[in-house]
């Protein structure tokens, strides 16, 4: 495991809520962060499937986690602002959140992200998200 | 409680994410729909405030909810997408989700909702939501 | 004319696409800005009717300029990204966009707006926006 | 040029706005439009840069026509929310903004696009758009 995703992962286990949602870090690179769910009865909206809050929480944190790959050593990011539009009907065997940095500045960074579907072999994207992110200093 | 409320009431129970996160609806008119939330160690990011993803979540369910109020009878809705900015650090002993219509359509309802963060005597907006919302044939 | 009256009507003078448009500076406020803008046949769309770009530019500024008012001394503003739902037809003898602040920070500002069609007596609320302004240092 | 290229350019050629402006359609196929735009004094903001209006009125145009391209025969399209960001300050020779559909459904549509400037042989994308569009009965 690479310094950066340790460094990665160790914020993500902090995170009680990734806990809570039963969410999984899967993959850390420089820009680029990917986070797995299953779906669960304790997750649904009311017709059993996938809630779109769940769904939005993990993109929200792939996408934070892609901006604080590429944020100045020792910078903490909080989400600005994001939108998301949900393009297909949340149901899968598993869900994976990818986000992407769009264009990391100084202050802010934005980014893009999705969600795909993965069923038996197929995948499909159910959502996609365009966040504002902001580096903040540290907390040490 | 209202006819109303208990329509609503009975699909928000039916909502696992909604249980899983603690969440209470606590208010039901037509055009705007109030749910509680408490922060808890188990919604937390990884500084051990409350997560985005958390307050989302709430805010997108109040946001639906408003827009089924004033959906034609029979119908149920389906978030077609978001957009929220968060505007304060989410530190209070108690969030509150409004949704509220905006434009009630045929097909598509425009909601507009807010986070407020109390504190002791004190109210303070946390976030903001803008969210369009689809009708879709009920599931009986 | 105050002094904050006079500030944002030199600077919305020098933007060369609100003189295009044929868009008038009509309010400002600390927190609020409104702009109208008549509808013609240079600002249409297909049909005629006004297009949504130039409803989205005049409240872009609108919200722009919301939050110059309430920026640092000497400070500029510039939009890091807006959100805009068209809630009805865009058919109105005049449009008026009004910008409002809902928090201004020390680095971002977040502002929300509308755009009313005035038809007769009538009012109604045809596109409403959510918007981060950032503040950067003037130039002088 | 195509049958479909014609039908696109035919109702591109109907907006006063983007005549106004002085954009260009430059290409047209299935998912995927592009509309080119020029920096005029005319276009401005108080700076004398681009104004993200200017910016945002052909991407969102891009993004429409997209989705017309994969609508179903003898449908129109409305935009019904987008969200953009600008990631880079718009200084370039020339602006290309390109609209592609991410999902077509019966009724709604969802787009992504980007603006790109050109400055000699470099190209940077200077704003990004996610975009909902619904199909509606044609106008004969």
């Amino acid at each position: 495991m690479s310094e950066l995703h340790e460094r990665i992962l160790a914020s993500f286990s902090a995170q009680g809520l990734m806990a809570t949602l039963g969410a999984e870090l899967i993959h850390v690179a420089a820009g680029e962060v990917q986070i797995a769910l299953m779906p669960r009865p304790e997750l649904s909206q009311q017709h059993g499937y996938i809630h779109a809050g769940a769904i939005t929480s993990v993109l929200d944190s792939a996408c934070g986690y892609a901006a604080l790959t590429v944020a100045p050593a020792g910078a903490d990011v909080l989400t600005v602002e994001f939108k998301i539009n949900f393009v297909r009907p949340a149901v899968a065997e598993r869900f994976v959140a990818i986000g992407r940095v769009t264009k990391a500045g100084k202050t802010l960074t934005v980014c893009q992200g999705e969600v795909v579907g993965e069923q038996g072999s197929g995948r499909e994207v159910i959502a996609v998200m365009q966040a504002t992110i902001i580096n903040i200093p540290g907390v040490t």
